[in-house]
């Protein structure tokens, strides 16, 4: 095996197969995350990266496999992260990415890679992030992010990204708990996919209404959602009108305008030096991974395993309350 | 206003308005919930807690109201929480909440409240965990916690339960990316909800299929999955078999059924001594969400915003790695 270094410079140097080891050892050990983002950070910033969430039955993978292919059309390199924090056992091949592998194999400008978290609170983000950064600084043009499902955590790493798209399919809209304020809040761009079918404009009108009633106004700005009650003419310019996009994966339908969207996203972020405020949201995102990680190892490795069982114990048979706990685990510590 | 005191002993003799009033602020102050957990934490323990997840769409809500009605025709109390980590807007009135605050109102056994994100890693399970404490001590005989979406935030909030529902509908079942190993890794019970629309015996056979030979077996002991591949009559006694069970909430088919799991549920656990081991789980969680809290507000407190706003800024210009960054944020705050 080679040493990590070796591994770093040959998969910056474009090897796929170093890159894939690379990931493996960020996913395993923290240590070796924090090892290579330190040696490639400095050489990345270029990427494009696009985070891409909704709830399941969307058709985001789908939808993913067609917007690479779009990409690559356009002679930019692309990268795709599938985050799945709820499948702790899918190591890194889900179904849905062998269905992707196929259609993609062959094209040396793609790297797939799938991600599913090892159980640890914030583990997920972090090693998300730290790939993030490698792949960035690997050379890939745009780098296409997937979370499935709809939580804090799918919110959180979506939201690390330069773009971000959120994905809704028609029928879904009906449904009162389908389309938060939340999941809307974080959008750049709204895609209703799965256009071919049934109800499509009414999902459309739903998250276009949304976007004008709600509380989450229409624009966002600064990276911060503004109310939208201005009219046109003091609209500032500065501000992004969300757009809602029709897409089918199937079809093909609204794909290639997808690609504009994304695109014309990036220039709006650059040409309103938005782009560095993103940029900045990110880097306080991944502090606040790293620090919460950096915490719960050196409390971990300073407390003997028996005594937090001991803790754990009491707080079960409601002799300890669990804040009183953490006071006696702490004083246990010096912490 | 009457001090935190006052409404705890309020709450705990019986006054709603009192456990609104302590609910809003653990939702305000870790401060407050921390006091308000110690002070309730040894008289509760009584509660069965119920976790209910899945995805948008599969109709949860009306569900759980369907299922708080009929608990209530057993003369047991019940309180709903329905957390919703994806709305930091809402606050504590869901649409969906309002819906069921008229479907239940007037009955005395019942408390509703949603809990929404204040946007902190961590910050809603927290807050969410002391509710429940609260809740427990305040005498409810059933704490239904429902949670919005699939994400990891979510699963780590439901499985912080005695018994776990995954609720599904029909159709949902033929996506790959719906029905999720990780998913059904924290069920005790699957619920097929809409089971009056086509397609149900499908998702049922689905996710039968799944359970007996997916990576998550078919069975759950001491709070892990085992793999099942024994027969019959090598299985483990104490090991729970997880129903796949068809409700409808809008023709109220299966829902007392449901109940009635529910209860063998919790019957199973106190035989097995399982219930033990599901409280130390609880204990394990809160512990490890009230550390990083812990960690996150004295690093804060100790550091200059300038200085924190300085790094992240040098982390977007590409000039200082994150990784980097914590080491001198650290060295700074002498931690």
């Amino acid at each position: 095996m080679f040493p990590l270094e070796q591994h770093i410079l040959r998969a910056l140097d474009g090897s796929v197969r170093s890159l894939a080891r690379l990931i493996t050892r960020i996913e395993n050990s923290p240590d070796e995350a924090r090892q290579i983002v330190k040696q490639v950070y400095h050489q990345g910033g270029h990427a494009h990266v696009v985070g891409i969430t909704g709830p399941p039955g969307s058709g985001k993978s789908s939808l993913v496999t067609e917007l690479a292919k779009a990409i690559r059309k356009r002679s930019l390199t692309v990268a795709i992260i599938a985050v799945d924090p709820t499948s702790p056992f899918t190591g890194g091949a889900l179904l849905g990415d062998r269905v992707r592998m196929r259609d993609l194999s062959g094209d040396k400008g793609v790297f797939i890679r799938s991600m599913a978290s090892r159980g640890q609170l914030g583990g997920l983000a972090q090693a998300t992030g730290a790939v993030v950064q490698l792949l960035d600084a690997a050379g890939y043009d745009v780098i296409l992010v997937e979370t499935v499902g709809a939580g804090q955590a799918e919110v959180d790493i979506a939201a690390a990204a330069h773009t971000t798209l959120v994905i809704e399919a028609p029928g879904m809209g009906d449904d009162v708990q389908s389309i938060k304020a939340g999941i809307l809040e974080i959008a750049d761009i709204l895609v209703v996919n799965k256009a071919d079918r049934p109800g499509v404009e009414r999902t459309v009108n739903a998250l276009r209404s949304m976007l004008q009633l709600g509380p989450t106004g229409g624009t966002r700005h600064h990276g911060r959602i503004v109310q939208n009650h201005v009219t046109l003419e003091e609209q500032d310019p500065d501000a992004w009108q969300i757009p809602v996009h029709k897409t089918s994966a199937t079809t093909g339908t609204g794909i290639a305008e997808l690609v504009d969207l994304i695109t014309r996203h990036a220039r709006h972020l650059r040409d309103t030096s938005q782009w560095l405020e993103r940029e900045k949201q990110r880097g306080q995102k991944e502090l606040e991974v790293l620090l919460f990680d950096h915490f719960l190892r050196r409390f971990r490795s300073e407390l003997p395993v028996e005594y937090e069982q001991q803790i754990i114990e009491a707080i079960a048979r409601r002799e300890l309350d669990p804040y009183s706990a953490i006071d006696q685990l702490l004083a246990q510590t010096n912490q």
